[in-house]
């Protein structure tokens, strides 16, 4: 438990700082032959970065991603593939409002007691933004995935407290919001233009499904399929709660009700998420995440600074009123992340 | 990640299946110097054995722990510390009615897949008697964080869908089912009651606390302290959601709602569960668990058996009707666990 | 690192002091379906145990290794493999002599600094016994390896300074010291006679080979092969050095004798050891380590207590005159975890 | 065992091939606090860069570091500190000689046989070219370890088989070779000179020391001291034997010869090279590695191509007569990691 390394077999290391040099990574144990160029990892960088929306920053980095080592000839060579998005747009903004007060809901006040010292600059490590090398780790594992049939997607299932009825996760992909029904848009756009009027923030809860899966995915007893999900998930920023399949409605559920029964044609119900005994069972993964608002809200807030001394702070400036959509395509990454790791480790586990 | 394996500096390794010669430990990586005896970890298992309440199992193990190494004089040596609970209610059953069908909502079906072989008796490795050896690593990783001033405790919240009120976390330790309060007792007895008359079973949801952290444990980015704690927790067997502070309640909030305001006396709320940026804020800890029903229910289900063949099942016998409160130790003891890992790496990260 | 576990996907973690209740571990990660069982284990620690030639120590251990998990029917099942010996000879000595007094060359001093507390009885986990466990996991990791082919084998090279000039490795097995020739066997004896009269000991070179290894073992650049052997070895209590192929000899070839050309049949030479660039060349496996002699003699010695008072010192009782033969299985043991690890490394790289 | 990162706590990950875009690292764990900016680190890449010397290559690269995060204000901010190298000289040769032909004594065959596909420019990963980033992350180490005044040096012991008489190690900083004496240097001159005529390559002894260990580090009993230099030099690419302290020459002495007496001014000597079962001691630490000859010689050499088929082979080119002197900083670099590792681990071992 390096802090800033993912996974076992299938590694992602990243490093970065919101107004640093730039973000960046080293994917280590990616197997040889695996086709694998900029392009590739660029598109998913694009489905996460800011848009143009109501809801959006008005940051706008192209986050062009430059691959360092560890292809040749467009494939995957086994060694470590190192890549790096330089950061374009940390120009020296005026943070003496923030430098010594410490921002109700951010990191500001842990940073500070652990390490002493603080890039204060955007949040410095503590920012969203180093889930840019998530992205694009995340989307090495895809490309590995792909060559087993494994397709992970995400979809936004509420926002604001506004739920969507369907779960057309193709379609979401191209939505606004990765919205699973063209319904709720409109709902959620307005939600999201009241919400910021008031000078305030959205969550939701966002869903990540996965298929072609092998029932053999998990290492039990601490390593269980759903236990290395929940640690992904709930280590990116603003994630609250994690659930598998039936979830926290599964405790208010009885047995018989929450048991996927099994006939000859494969499982009746799928209450599991796709996992038993922390191992995958061939059915679709169902996994949700709780997305808290963004702490970054432009109403007076009461806060300390270094000193303790009381103070008042808006955060003014230009930040989502939601995290999603931005951290959909970080929450399907580190899904690809486990999935790809366990691939791996169920193929040394074989035995022949 | 091997599977059975937990922690990085304080490393809890276990094995053992339910009916083989015993379930055991190493703990690998407590500092020298901590008082232990079997005695202290005893008090821990016996907290977690069977009882005699209308939700219980019939099963009655005395669970003995014996201390194989680690200790010298009433000390732990910094020396690995084995430990064996041997298993002596084993004998052998008949097992024909599941050695070759795949109960629904177990992992028998998942265990056939992954590894070809399956010691189906009494569920082998994938039954809830592997958490007795999570019961005894968190006793000794309690002693550990003890001698920091950290206090972890757990209890029931909801159980079959009835809610406890309060959240008397010292009376808990000592009430049936860890309630937090004396009045939801008796509706959760009749809720146990009604259910088992059925044939069925229940879920519920418990809380897991702990206080006197320092502000500092966690590792950004990826093994932030909700992550570890995430991962510990859903890697129990019927866990199937965690959720940390406001949780999924989070995800309905507005910023101005869920963000807690800091004084000179500290924060005014704990939203966030004691942690801010995936490192301990110094607030109380807060973590749910969604425990699913137990899956072994004496109603007839829809199952096939290792040929693909069309079966149907009754899983009798002595079994719980509800994962509470025989998993509310275990809860803890990861919690433990995770702690003592963190309070560990903090002091090696200080650097002077 | 947490010091008693070794390997990534094939691990051993053990536990236990010389004086304790016993020596055990847990194998995690072996895959399913491997023949195992009580009396294979056994065969391996019994080349372990104490002699009665004139080198041994007067230690009569049964040493009986008991299986507590991870087989089911005369297999492994993927699940972790516990053991358990339990020391039978550890009845309460006199050790005031040696509680407060640092023995030269022993870990007495070094434990003492680093933990505070020591189990001082017979070395407590300093002692050499603790390789009783990596026998043990050693002979799992052999029944692994079997069924891709792989033989491990090792003898004794050189002792008290006198190099057995062949190499006949599958009569060493049965030949006193493990010897690689029937005419050195005498030198050898005489020569651990003459030195145990004058109350000093000896130390040697072993050398362990493998055979059958596919030509993709190792993973560069920091954990090749050659770097995870020498890790393995260097462990070992004893041994001092560590060396594959023409190993200190290459520093004085030139390029043109040290390379082992190429031709359509295989390598001409191997002193490469069988390795390059840190990955296994298909060639034999070939490492050699230097045994220290053991540090317990009779003659006198000048030390301090621990309060820093000189004082002499004479370690009588029942010692070895040399670490060999007795150390031969555990280099053996310990090159066979290395491999099972890269083995299964190796089949989680494939990708396909 | 990922194999591209190396250490525990103090972490470096290092990719990048020979005739990429660059080599890289990023180190995790490192203290905040620490001071550190790019001059320090290029101090140490600039004692491993090609010299001028008749045992130096061609290539010319001022091998230019760039921190690109983990640093604020001149120091440590406990974040990750990613660190790039750009080639500057890998214009694309002519690589067809050596495109599908395997250089004896080379990585080429077994990274074929490994990984299916294999970029030969330049030995691609297999370069010694990778080692710049070890020195990078080395020099990070190093600085840390100044905080707790430990200072490692090496020097040159042997070259060609002519061996230094004295260890000024202060002076081998600035002499040629890092020579320990200024006597061997001219001789060492002539030899190499001499081999180069030759058309072949020498290789030698390296020893690295450090001084300022507190007795208290090494993780015994896997994680020893020894055990882990053992492993982070064998690692590096041309080193085929370690040894400690006595070494070798420890299986040819007595007990009463090897053993270091102990007094109340501290050890008498240091066979043991600073180093008892496996815990620093707390004298100086000695280590020294054997150096095979650089493998590329332009004298002829027989091997095969990718077919199978026989062919000869010249490597001519911009090669090194002698690993040394460039391999001296790289062996002193993980010297520096490993004991950064264990200051970390025993700071976490404390317990209070």
């Amino acid at each position: 438990m390096s802090g800033n390394t993912f996974g076992t077999l299938f590694r992602l290391t990243t490093f970065g700082e919101s107004h640093g040099r730039g973000m960046g990574g080293v994917v280590d144990g990616c197997p040889a032959g695996v086709e694998l160029d900029e392009a590739v990892i660029q598109k998913e960088l694009d489905r996460r970065k800011p848009g143009q929306g109501p809801a959006a920053t008005a940051r706008k980095e192209p986050d062009r991603v430059e691959l360092l080592s560890g292809t040749f000839e467009g494939r995957t060579t086994g060694t470590p593939i190192g890549f790096i998005i330089y950061n374009t747009d940390q120009r020296s903004r005026d943070y003496s409002a923030i430098k010594d007060v410490f921002r109700p809901g951010h990191a500001d006040y842990t940073y500070e007691a652990k390490y002493g010292v603080r890039d204060y600059r955007g949040g410095g490590r503590s920012s969203g933004r180093e889930t840019v090398s998530r992205v694009a780790g995340g989307a090495i594992a895809q490309e590995f995935l792909r060559t087993r049939g494994i397709i992970v997607a995400a979809f936004t299932r509420e926002l604001g407290g506004i739920e969507a009825d369907a779960a057309d996760i193709q379609g979401a992909q191209s939505r606004e919001f990765f919205a699973p029904e063209d319904g709720v848009v409109e709902r959620w756009l307005e939600r999201v233009a009241e919400v910021k009027k008031g000078g305030d923030t959205l969550g939701g809860i966002v869903e990540v499904r996965a298929t072609g899966l092998p029932p053999t995915l998990g290492e039990p007893v601490f390593d269980k399929l759903d236990a290395r999900l929940a640690y992904a998930l709930m280590g990116v920023g603003a994630v609250k709660g994690v659930e598998i399949g039936s979830g926290f409605g599964a405790a208010r559920s009885l047995g018989s009700e929450n048991n996927d029964p099994i006939t000859a044609k494969g499982f009746v119900s799928n209450n599991a998420g796709g996992i038993l005994g922390g191992i995958s069972s061939g059915q679709p993964l169902i996994v949700r995440t709780a997305i808290k608002p963004i702490p970054s809200i432009s109403k007076e807030q009461q806060t300390i600074d270094r000193n303790g001394t009381e103070q008042t702070i808006r955060v003014g400036g230009r930040h989502d009123i939601v995290a999603i959509p931005r951290i959909v395509p970080v929450l399907k990454a580190m899904v690809c992340l486990v999935l790809a790791d366990f691939v791996m480790l169920q193929d040394a586990r074989k035995g022949k």
